[in-house]
């Protein structure tokens, strides 16, 4: 049985969250081990459990972030979330009638369910040490989704819109606005990099919907730039090793 | 705090290990989402713990070991380790004077204390659930290795020898079959790898020493059938998900 001898970054969201250990991900690179020359925020002293459940939208992964989230009981015996990385809405924002779909309303009210979960101290779940950041979904580019989809056997239609996720997007960062999180803006950030420019994204996702390696590497980018400016006591130069 | 809802595979070793979850390496494929069409044996239905610590040799590995590994009182509120990866040797066998050097018969039974610590019923860490694997250490280039240590600043000499790790990788071997502890021969794999040919060896380390992403895949190969062919019980097909 593996003993307590390193704090948590727990990271909860779908499968753009899932994926992270893979190609170079960014759940891969928060792991890795320390890299002094880079001013890694996080790294190998802290373990990454990986909570991504590939196809969950909010409304399903609120349960599951239950069972993941230690009470308050439990917490005396489970080693300690630093960290907690919220990722939703790429799937919540798949527009009726996909099963995924979230109103933008709920949407809204289950981050904030998450949020106070660990942040309200009248909840089972109150954790004070666990820092927060949001995340929002990546743009989506419809044109390589419809092609992705269609190459499907058997073939299926585009099922998301570049406006929808965009409407999601900003639903996270007003979240994070009126709850006082930090919110690492990917939407933003990887429109930009595609020189705001739908079919430009095809550099950064594999699918119209999921990252590529080089999409992984902005996530990884703006999260540690995210923890650095907000969590400066979580970056790399204020962390000590457990061990010699 | 992070409830327990997942086992764990816990990696022990040095800079080896703690290199996992860089270059798509093994510790980070072991962690990825499940991809059945692999056949993987282990996915992120069980959370990967780095125990691999740079430059430790497993003399100064065996009190970290301990503090890793919950003691029987504590294993109540612990995650299972489900797998431990045992990997040393490549620090072991730095020639002396290196600091680094453990005598073979002292490295021989390093190993058995760390197999016992988990295996013995009378030892404070006993852990029947827990399935072991050891794995040798990969051979190395000493050209490559001169070469990158000339290039360090101040410059160093080369610090290994092929054929004293070739001996490492052996004792290794030979713990594991005397202890019927499943071995994954990393040594032999890749020198066959490098059709016997010790530069041939640099397709697969970065500085002679440490494996690229090209050796990391190999690692992971081997591992996983090593899994497959001692723990089927551990393979992708028979494992369940914690969550639907």
């Amino acid at each position: 049985m593996a003993a307590h001898v390193q704090d948590v970054i727990m990271l909860l969201g779908d499968s753009l969250t899932q994926g992270g250990f893979d190609l170079n991900g960014f759940a891969a690179k928060l792991a890795r081990a320390p890299v002094p020359q880079h001013h890694l925020a996080l790294d190998m002293r802290m373990d990454v459990l990986n909570r991504g459940f590939s196809g969950y939208n909010t409304e399903w992964a609120l349960p599951v972030f239950e069972q993941c989230f230690a009470t308050k009981e439990e917490q005396k015996y489970a080693p300690k979330v630093r960290l907690l990385v919220i990722w939703f809405g790429a799937n919540d924002a798949a527009p009726p009638p996909k099963a995924q779909y979230v109103p933008l309303e709920r949407f809204r009210a289950n981050l904030r369910t998450m949020l106070w979960t660990v942040s309200a101290p009248e909840s089972a779940r109150y954790s004070p040490d666990t820092r927060v950041v949001l995340m929002t979904p990546p743009p989506v580019s419809t044109g390589q989704r419809g092609r992705a989809q269609r190459a499907k056997e058997p073939p299926r239609e585009n099922d998301r819109e570049f406006e929808t996720t965009r409407r999601y997007a900003e639903a996270v960062s007003e979240v994070g606005k009126t709850e006082g999180v930090p919110v690492v803006d990917l939407w933003g950030r990887l429109y930009e990099a595609a020189g705001r420019d739908e079919v430009g994204l095809e550099e950064f996702l594999t699918d119209g919907l999921h990252l590529n390696e080089k999409g992984y590497a902005i996530v990884f980018e703006e999260l540690v730039k995210a923890i650095k400016e907000n969590y400066p006591e979580y970056h790399y130069d204020n962390l000590k090793s457990v061990f010699p």
